[in-house]
């Protein structure tokens, strides 16, 4: 073999990690979530048999991720019309559950119109709630689709950028197979990457204060068998200084129109120290992301979160690690305020591309980003 | 009264912070220590009857703050001699507990200076011990005075460079009475200014991954009744995108020959998001932290810490929450390994001025420095 180090002998390809699933009778209808607040410690399920269940789920962040949050917003509908609950409420609860990734609104609104499509041409309730399903099911295809795709152009977008290979890819909050019905958007990146034989080593930024790089990435880096080393947020700025981080991939949350993204808190620092060292920020979203209705980046709601997650953490071994108020350590003094963004926006002059999976932006302009919408 | 505001009562006045402290017989010849690695939920005091103990305080950051670990070196030399220990071997384990500060073989120095000189000019053993406390206890008192120059100098520069008043200042790690024998050195310019009614806000970065400023610093802000916000280090960026930060307050724990400064993991990162948003980046620190013997930025050892202060965190309630292995919650994918700088580098032209107990440096060159360190 020429380059023994490129071949991955399908056997050795590890279980895939399954965010979401939904299961029919008898076990259902429900919606099956892999407990995202109990890993890498405990692989739990959550069983959602409502839409408050699920509501409650993506609140807490159990259930997480742009794309995720679509399917998540989509088999809600599903399962509300299945169960015979009231839909257009149940659709108006779950679009609300989070005020910043618009996948959620997205899944939400497709498989709210396939049931009333249905509906209105006559379908029973049944009939309807097959129809949400199917829509759902429709999405989650698509997405691992785009998964794959925006992993083939953001891997060929490296090769250009950086052709010598052997990549240290730096990247930030979750973005792997946890987030998306397929591969993930960023962490699809690194991970095609990494089958070819030319990812040296994935930078992990641990993400407070949620951590859910470290929680979550450095689980999903593990089982890909990539060679990655966890960091606290802080010492980004270390990795950078000495010349140690070829390109920042991250996922994104809401995409306006001029191009600007909404991402974890901490992304804006790092794009700030990728223009500093001339170091590629690159996006890696479907299309999905892009909210044409909000003009800019200052117009992008961000979510803010309680302070207790930056004012305590953990909790005793086995229970819930970070979602709940008062169970935790407390890490200030007694009455401390804190300041809890949970996204921060990267202006588009900061973002070298935005990958998807119908191509590569760059530069990133408003004009482009209608035009990639648009195809 | 013309301005209420700034008139604080004598009696308002919180108990000082004593981080440190020596104790005679019969309790003692001992070195007691607040154990900072238990704040903020347990005020426990730690009593080193040797200097195995006292190295392994420093090691374990039960005592940390660049200042006080120059008079924890001098009292522990002046431990050493009191209780008949090699004074050299003490000295030499002492200097070297922890490799970045340089007060800390400052403190040592000059502590086991005074002993042999008492020694060669005929000292008994008791003699030269109390010519070495005499010394530790004078380093004492000349960084309390330090501390009390350095915010005079400090809140004139900020009345000079924010004449609007109202600051919002922010801050990084732990830089107040916790690491010195006065009131610090970053956070006793913002004290000052809170003093005369000037601070509007202190911005308190939790500081990962010892979280020393959640921790540290929260304490400190609330005992001294500051308005304050803690904040994951992440969202920084956020801030300052938002316009709420009108100048950075940080410590140092070396400054090299050409104005460049170590200081906590995350100091550059804050740097640079100034820089790029034309915020006032200022650095606190005596001139006992500046090493003429270091060239520059780039020859400063860094001190690389455990890997499992990142992968792990907290404790049973009532334990020593960071400092142990295999105590805590584990955040990560069993055997993840982490990039664990303690400190990092911020080039001198990143910083608007150093300001000392000598007076202010603006710009920062080593010119200037040099002049400074000379007076």
């Amino acid at each position: 073999m020429a380059d023994p180090q490129t071949v991955i002998p399908e056997d050795a390809a590890p279980t895939p990690v399954r965010a979401l699933r939904w299961e029919e009778p008898p076990e259902g209808p429900v919606l099956v979530l892999l407990d995202q607040t109990r890993l890498p410690a405990h692989e739990v399920e959550l069983v959602c048999t409502d839409v408050p269940v699920l509501v409650e789920a993506i609140r807490t962040l159990a259930v997480r991720g742009a794309p995720l949050l679509g399917l998540a917003g989509a088999y809600g509908v599903a399962l509300a019309a299945a169960r015979g609950f009231d839909v257009d409420q149940a659709a108006e609860s779950l679009a609300q559950a989070r005020p910043t990734a618009v996948n959620l609104g997205y899944g939400v609104r497709r498989a709210l119109a396939a049931y009333h499509d249905a509906v209105k041409n006559g379908a029973d309730v049944a009939g309807a709630a097959s129809a949400a399903l199917t829509e759902a099911r429709a999405l989650h295809r698509e997405d691992a689709e785009a998964s794959a795709l925006m992993a083939e152009h953001g891997r060929a977008l490296l090769a250009e950028l950086l052709p010598a290979g052997g990549y240290r890819l730096l990247t930030h909050c979750n973005t792997g197979a946890l987030v998306s019905g397929g591969e993930g958007t960023a962490f699809a990146v690194a991970a095609a990457t990494h089958r070819n034989g030319r990812l040296r080593r994935l930078w992990v930024d641990e993400t407070r204060p949620l951590l859910q790089g470290a929680r979550l990435t450095t689980y999903e880096a593990a089982r890909a068998g990539m060679s990655y080393t966890l960091l606290s947020d802080n010492a980004a700025g270390s990795l950078f200084a000495a010349g140690e981080v070829d390109a920042v991939l991250i996922g994104a949350d809401r995409i306006a129109a001029d191009g600007a993204v909404a991402n974890k808190v901490g992304s804006y620092p790092l794009a700030v120290l990728a223009r500093y060292h001339h170091v590629p920020f690159i996006v890696v979203a479907p299309t999905s992301t892009v909210d044409l209705a909000t003009a800019e980046g200052s117009s992008i709601e961000i979510e803010q979160r309680p302070g207790h997650e930056v004012t305590e953490i953990g909790a005793p071994q086995g229970q819930t690690a970070v979602a709940e108020a008062g169970g935790g350590i407390l890490l200030a003094a007694l009455g401390t305020q804190a300041y809890n963004p949970a996204f921060d926006v990267v202006p588009p002059e900061l973002v070298t591309a935005i990958v998807t999976e119908r191509g590569v932006l760059s530069p990133v302009t408003g004009g482009g980003l209608r035009e990639l919408c648009a195809q």
